[in-house]
């Protein structure tokens, strides 16, 4: 291990279990926020919800047919059809006085409140009407075709966490309990810097010893894929004020900044100095690859990540640190929103340092009733064409040696 | 299978594979635009992506170190180290005309373009700098810590293909190659509309034999996750010229209206009738359980997409119908977007109607190496609580008699 952390330079590399660990207990909640119920999706739930309401709200019918008393249908059949007096009709969405005796019937729609003193539908299909009577074809038991006040959910059950992800079938199941204001966590404003000499703008003619700035752009997307609001997307010269001036000037109205490069320890890498000038380092190297230089940190109580310039270790990094941080300010209950699936490895996988989390990006195939994982051809971490050919990334924790042919692993497919 | 027809009232059924491959076949693409790149995340991409620079641009150095001759390195070791002269320094973001000779080596950066005549890098950590030389205590081979240009993408390589959804790390990548602005489809216009007399709007008060509408939040919901643009969404009363003077007015200036409700063959399901009056229809009733009331028609070249009114049935007939049309319009390659993973099932599922597919909801657990797949309790279509408490859905085929515990599954996870 010692000889490992001559080679990167650091003098000491921290676990990322425990640098997340450390993280986490010193971020605080964001306020909470009423929003529109229609808007919040991808929002995070910030309190429980309890069903006050029953659901249905009443009985009703689950077909177009006849309210009726199903004693009045026993040992009906179509050979030998009971008939009942035809009474009355009720819509959908009306509220009848209507009720219901022994031999009567009443035409209802599927979804309209059962009247008093039904207990069954019989429907269309096992009915014929003739005139003012109704001749049942089947017989039913009691309930038989009625949703049942509180069926779905009875009143008082608990049925969202907060925490909870905002998806298309949470915000019907909120509307159906008549929400329409529901409290989430207001969004964390965040800043983002890119630094490098080298740095061109996409769009700006290339010149010698230049490459375009990738990362403002990606982490933006993942910002506001993990629920932040990106209110600046920069470069920044290689410059210790200019870093500075931006980062204090920054710092002012945001509550995370993301540096990409400018984190490691080479000449001009500034930044784990002004932080530490300016607020304080809470972990600087931490015991994984890609990412290793990653510096976390605080400055005026804005959270600061500075993540490696290479593009992949800035967005593995993202995805295992300030992704979850993020998400950790919303008071999401699942940090890593990532889909898991299961897999066997296509080929060996060894991995060289022990003592380092190995992030491996794999292709997924299906073969018959088994993905199979295929390592993308590695050429360093840089290589951002790794990342749009590969479907996930795997994890292998520090004291594994590599993996095996036909291994089982976990793949955490990139974020959607 | 006539006996099934004649229970839920259609006079025909047409199988959901036919279903849609008569609606994508009158399905044109949507217009190209040109965005920001950066403003590109969930677009779907228009044009095939050609890479026209080399990746990295210039042979770069993937260390900080010394830039050398290899063979001024041969049989190096920290007991017999080789000695070169320091003769100059190139910086990251530099285009240096340095020329290096025989015995002479470079300070360089991570990142900084090779000077002409060097073949390898050493790094800090195996090297020494005295005064004006260096030693060096390693052996490398050429080409040793050297990005080589093309070396991740050649120029002329095709890097993305159209109908891709531009996720993260696709955004790096375009602005890593320097674009700036990129071609994609124009946005949908979609309205929505709920009908039912029973509908209340969320946030009203609960009244007698009314539920409150979910569909129009739902949906909406899912009309953005799949990449349309919500103009309109409204709940309307089950009156004929009602739903027929919204229809034609949304068809002003909709691309694609979406009904739920009123499509069913009650006697208020007044959609068939205005769709074939006024337009035409090209499917009505398709063999899905939920989801057989289905219409697929046309207004005046808008397309219109009649979902049953229950919440669930709705969900689902928009994952396989609706959802997929509208990827359709946007040029995607994947129709379908929902992440497939492979689960067994937990138990035996019966399944009734043969001639159907079934789409059944379910929890998917972990257990060891394998996923399960448990059938979330089902009460009928219209329960919604059986979405959010589960994590995707398996299709069962018209042939099949059901599941046996144990069997293979697909689970298509709930889009996010």
């Amino acid at each position: 291990m010692v000889n490992k952390l001559r080679k990167i330079g650091f003098s000491k590399l921290t676990s990322l279990e425990d640098a997340l660990e450390k993280l986490f207990s010193q971020i605080p909640l964001n306020p909470i926020e009423e929003i529109d119920v229609r808007k919040s999706i991808n929002r995070v739930l910030a309190c429980d919800i309890v069903c006050d309401i029953d659901l249905p709200p009443f009985d009703r019918s689950a077909m177009d047919g006849f309210a009726i008393k199903a004693e009045d249908s026993f040992n009906a059949s179509p050979k030998t059809p009971k008939k009942i007096k035809l009474v009355g009709t009720i819509e959908i969405g009306e509220s009848s006085n209507l009720k219901l005796n022994k031999g009567e019937g009443i035409k209802i729609s599927t979804g309209a409140p059962i009247p008093e003193g039904a207990d069954a539908v019989i429907k269309i299909e096992d009915s014929e009407i003739k005139e003012k009577s109704i001749n049942i074809y089947v017989s039913l038991p009691p309930g038989k075709n009625i949703s049942k006040k509180g069926e779905d959910i009875k009143k008082g059950t608990p049925v969202l966490s907060k925490g909870t992800d905002l998806k298309a079938e949470h915000i019907a199941l909120l509307a159906s309990l008549g929400f329409n204001k529901i409290e989430v966590r207001t969004k964390p404003k965040i800043s983002i810097f890119s630094s490098g000499d080298e740095l061109l703008e996409p769009g700006e003619a290339l010149q010698p010893g230049r490459i375009y700035n990738s990362n403002t752009p990606m982490i933006s997307a993942l910002v506001n894929l993990y629920g932040g609001t990106v209110i600046r997307g920069e470069t920044v010269k290689d410059d210790k004020d200019a870093i500075k001036n931006r980062l204090l000037e920054a710092a002012g109205n945001s509550q995370v900044i993301i540096f990409t490069g400018g984190t490691s320890v080479g000449t001009k890498d500034y930044l784990p100095e002004i932080i530490n000038e300016s607020g304080m380092v809470l972990t600087h190297g931490i015991a994984m690859r890609p990412g290793a230089p990653v510096l976390i940190g605080f400055v005026e109580n804005v959270l600061i990540f500075c993540l490696p310039g290479t593009p992949v270790a800035a967005y593995v990094s993202f995805l295992k640190i300030t992704g979850p941080a993020i998400r950790k300010i919303l008071g999401c209950s699942v940090l890593d929103p990532r889909v898991e699936i299961l897999a066997t490895i296509k080929s060996d996988v060894p991995v060289s340092g022990l003592g380092f989390l190995h992030y491996l990006r794999v292709k997924v195939e299906k073969k018959e009733n088994i993905f199979l994982a295929v390592p993308v051809k590695l050429k360093g971490s840089g290589v951002i064409s790794s990342l749009t050919s590969s479907d996930g990334i795997i994890e292998i924790l520090p004291h594994q040696e590599g993996l095996k042919k036909g291994d089982f692993v976990l793949v955490k497919l990139h974020p959607e």
